[in-house]
């Protein structure tokens, strides 16, 4: 095993650091993330930092840096309190991607790469057409991280738009089945294969495999 | 396409409502958290909420909840500063997911789940054999999330631990190669086939494929 310590870290060659560190934390989801300022402008950009936070309230948190390429998505959820947050299928993941290069802010990134403003009832915000499940938000928080002068940006679900099929009878949505996509690093982008979904742990019992469907305990 | 607005969300039964939420976001990591308390008690629990926040300082948040059952984990992080994070590959992610059961204080989750506690220098906190990346942190920052009581927990990498055929030359590690998994909603636990690594975007081009290994632009 390689065995990296902190004066190795401190030493590393920036952008070997970069990719190293942008490896450890697992696989990451591939998100769109839609916005659009009060002049109508749309914009879109990609995300590997989009997690789930709870389900009562609904609550999604995402990171960003302020002074990013991706600046354009924080003044548009500042402006108009909405956005939309658009999974990645691997029919268009290429697209996506292209999302993160540096577009002016009376340039769309969906006439750029490709992808198709769709628009819902009471969300101002663009989703994206291509996308198989969806969502749109309402910004709740924007905190401040200190340490490295990131900002956590948390909203909470006011519409959920998804495929019909990939959705199962206990609630769980089969993300594999819509070919949503993974990231691993900054750029490596993969589809999955199933192991199983699996029994809720308890002490005295090993964990049980459950059909796709769910159970009823 | 389905189209769940505020209401049916607000209305729909609850365990249903968790379901459906879980699935939102995309692709979770996988990580078991290890943590030792004072009296040398090892404690180890599956979290699916580690994301990457930063490589200089190189940081690296997950959420909790203070009153679950990983309120372990938080204890131990609070008494003694550190904790080792370690990927979940396909080899042992049913016994990482048994350590979500509810187990005693004073019992190791290491024991009861058929895992192995492993210790480098310096680290007290116990790291698990079977995983194939892992790391050491010290925590920098533990900040309360008031909209639903939980609480983001940030911490600096000291110590990557790696196998060695993993790392690419540009610093980028071949999760995927490590049988790292993912996991989709609460319960599902998937491996990845990857589709390309792809280069960083500029506006004026598309992106290119790069190769597994990185490339020198």
């Amino acid at each position: 095993m390689q065995h990296f310590n902190n004066d190795d870290l401190t030493e590393m060659a920036t952008r070997y650091r970069v990719q190293l560190i942008n490896s450890l934390s697992g696989f990451k989801s591939a998100n769109l993330i839609g916005t659009r300022d009060k002049q109508g402008n749309n914009n879109l950009a990609i995300f590997s930092s989009v997690f789930h936070l709870g389900s009562s309230p609904a609550l999604v948190g995402f990171i960003m840096r302020p002074d990013s390429v991706s600046r354009h998505t924080l003044d548009n959820i500042q402006q108009t309190k909405q956005y939309t947050i658009n999974q990645v299928s691997d029919d268009f993941w290429r697209k996506a991607h292209q999302s993160s290069a540096r577009y002016l802010s009376e340039q769309s990134e969906f006439e750029h790469v490709g992808l198709t403003p769709e628009f819902v009832n009471n969300v101002t915000a663009p989703f994206v057409k291509e996308s198989r499940l969806k969502y749109a938000l309402t910004v709740k928080e924007i905190t401040p991280i200190e340490l490295n002068n990131t900002l956590l940006i948390i909203g909470e679900i006011t519409d959920v738009i998804c495929e019909e099929t990939a959705i199962k009878d206990d609630g769980y949505i089969d993300i594999e089945s819509l070919n949503t996509v993974a990231i691993s690093g900054l750029d490596s982008y993969h589809t999955t294969q199933r192991l199983s979904r699996i029994s809720y742990a308890k002490p005295d019992k090993s964990p049980m495999e459950i059909p796709l469907n769910g159970v009823n305990e």
